[in-house]
Order: C-alpha cells, then sequence, then structure tokens
C-alpha cells in the first residue's frame, strides 16, 4: 500500500505578523517547514510527499528539502487562494496508483509517527477517512454579535488536527466536486464528508499544535 | 461595588491520578491552589473571598491561605457533589449586599487582572454576566460513537474559561433553579443563560489553562 503525504504549506501566516509566509517563519534556528518535513520524511509510513508552497516560495522549500536530505519529497507545487485550492494542486501530482494520501499541515510542527499509523489502521479496517481528534476540555458557548446563546454539548464535539488521512480515490473525488459560491472547506474532511465519505476520528495528539499566533511559536519551541 | 470571588476547589482531579485533590497537587513547589488564592488575594478588584474546597480539605485550605497571607479569604466551604453543588455552597457565604460574584476555578491557576477588568467592565455596561472566551483555532467536528457526522461552524464557537461575572442576585436566582433530573450545568454562565440572564463574552486568555491531564501541570509550570 503506497502512503503519499501532502504537506499543506502555503498559508500566509498573516496573523504571525512577519515578513515571510507561515511556513518561512524561523521555529528555533529553521523555518517552521522544516520540522514537518523531516519528520514525514523519516516517517516508515509515508513513500512520497508533495509540499505544497506559497505561490513563489517553490524554490526555497526544494532547496530546504535538500538541505534536510529529505529524499522522499517528490514535487513542490505553488499553493493557492484556499487551502484547498492548494491541497488540490499537490493531489494533482500524487501519481494513480498511490492507495492513501495523508494530507498534514506544516502549520502543526511537531506530527508524530503514532497518529499516522492510527489513522492508517483505521483505513485499514475500512474507513474513508480518519482525522486526529482531541476532546474539548472547556465549555464552550454558540454567539452571535458577542452575546452567548447557547451552552453547546461539548461531550459530542471533537477539535481535529492534522494529519488526516484518506483512500486516495475518495480524497480525489471529494477535492473535484464543484460547489460555486461555498464557503471554502476548512479541512479535507469536510470535503470527504460532504462527498458522503466515512470519516472516523483517531485519537489525536496534544503536542501538534497548530501555529497562528506569535505565541504558538513560542509554545511549539518549548515542546521541541 | 463589592466584588466576591467564589473560587471553586472542590474537583477531585481523577485524571491527574495523584493521591489527593486536584487543588492540593503540586504544581513547582505549592498546592495549584495557592496560585489563583494568591492572585484573587493580590487584585485590586476583588474585596472578598470564598473557597469552596474538597470536603475534609477545608481546614488545609484555609492553612494555606494563612499561610500566603492572604487576608481576603473570608470563608472556606466544603465543597459538594457537582461543581455546581459546590460553587452554590460557597455563593451562600456571600453577604447579601455583595454586587457582584466572579467565580473561579482553581484548576486555572494563572488568572490575571485583565480579565477581570474586562468581565466588571461589561456587568458596568448592563450585561447579568460576563465570561472570558476564545476563538477556537480548530477544525471542529460533532461526532457520534466517534464518526463525524458534521463539521461544526467553529466562527460562531468560543470556548470559555474562567474567572465568570454575574450580578450577584442573578447568580442567586440562577443557581437556586430546581431542575430534577437534568444534566449537571458544566459552568456558572449556563445557569443564568437558563435563567434568562444575558451574558456576554470578553477576551479571554490564552494562558488561563485549565488543568485536568498531567500534562497540563507542565505546561502552567513552564507559562509561570
Amino acid at each position: 500500500m503506497s502512503v503519499w503525504a501532502v504537506l499543506a504549506a502555503a498559508g500566509s501566516g498573516e496573523r504571525l505578523g512577519a515578513d515571510r509566509p507561515k511556513a518561512f517563519v524561523r521555529l528555533g534556528d529553521r523555518p517552521l517547514l522544516a520540522e514537518s518535513l523531516e519528520r514525514l520524511d523519516a516517517s516508515a509510513w509515508i513513500d512520497a510527499i508533495v509540499v505544497a508552497a506559497p505561490p513563489g516560495w517553490e524554490e526555497p522549500a526544494i532547496l530546504l528539502a535538500e538541505e534536510l536530505g529529505c529524499g522522499k519529497v517528490s514535487a513542490c507545487v505553488a499553493g493557492g487562494a484556499t487551502r484547498t485550492d492548494s491541497v488540490r494542486a499537490a493531489v494533482d501530482e500524487v501519481p494513480a496508483d498511490a492507495a492513501v494520501i495523508a494530507v498534514h499541515d506544516a502549520a502543526r510542527p511537531l506530527v508524530a509517527d503514532d497518529v499516522l499509523a492510527r489513522g492508517l489502521e483505521a483505513l485499514s479496517a475500512g474507513w474513508d477517512g480518519a482525522v486526529p481528534g482531541l476532546p474539548v476540555a472547556d465549555t464552550v458557548k454558540r454567539v452571535e454579535n458577542d452575546v452567548v446563546v447557547e451552552t453547546v454539548d461539548r461531550s459530542v464535539l471533537r477539535t481535529v488536527q492534522t494529519p488526516q488521512v484518506f483512500v486516495a480515490d475518495v480524497l480525489r473525488r471529494a477535492l473535484a466536486a464543484d460547489r460555486p459560491g461555498a464557503e471554502p472547506w476548512t479541512d479535507c474532511s469536510a470535503a470527504v464528508e460532504a462527498a458522503g465519505g466515512r470519516v472516523t476520528i483517531v485519537a489525536g495528539d496534544p503536542k501538534l499544535l497548530k501555529v497562528t499566533e506569535p505565541d504558538d511559536l513560542e509554545r511549539v519551541a518549548a515542546l521541541l
């Protein structure tokens, strides 16, 4: 079973307030992208990697992969206007005979093999997709203009992370669906769900923090 | 305007796997409770404090307050079977002429004055209650038995924290409501919402982490 990783690294990272795209912001002494790239490359579960880089940053991304000795990187494409566009561009580079596509965000540097293993195990059990999720520790409110309208039943909610793994053909079909005027999907699972795919939650990892705000970089650095 | 703090510290903390209730688990070289107790005592916004301790731990809680020189601690009561029972027992010790009750969880040690200030400002503006909230950074799924059934619109969700501040009489009436057989409220705001009170969200603080799992203690310690 060949497993291809798509590494979504095209985000602008505006909220980080940096002078470069998020994937190239420094985490310690190297670009944020280096961490997830190196970890996916080292994973026994991953056969090859396609990176979706910020448009214009394809070359620096490839140089970085070479510097790190990440021999599994097969291609680096320019990302699109939305995360889904970026993933779609990368998936187009995955060969037709790939069995599984694992989509990961470079914004979550601390990807570990056990999360991937749990997802792949779920696919072996017959699921179309598997996403790492965590229970919600805090009380959750639904708001309208900062007014609380409801306390939500958090026991049925999971905050989800990446890597999200999918049967390759299911993901391809889901991403190909035309939906003019609709809100962009926030993750690949949403596309698969919309296409009728059956997705399960596997145990996530609290260390898989997403870097969004400057403080998040410090928190991830502390966990490194 | 007199502001009384109710410090809910009666949780068992089973998930911490410790040999004592959560409030007395060590954070650095002192009990977890010490951090929030000292901070509330030092707050210019707080006039007096009632602690709800784990049943049987009222005396250690009072000794701790004395050791720390927390002169605002007015009473320490035994907590009840649920968080709401504990808060109710503590609120019963708040004098009738208190204007505002601020309910805080000892499980969130890093309480800071600015969060309290934002809540009190909202009460001054006419709200019945104000709770600190944060936007949800991760995608959120609704699940049934670990199967994803929906991607939730997270833009209308906030994870909420404490301290939650309320007009004292509104909170008292809300907590007095009889609701046999219902699920326990997960926070005081839920009680106030159910009683028809108008609650607003104010900006929360990422450092107001809730200690639930052993890892959380390390994360809080790193922020100290």
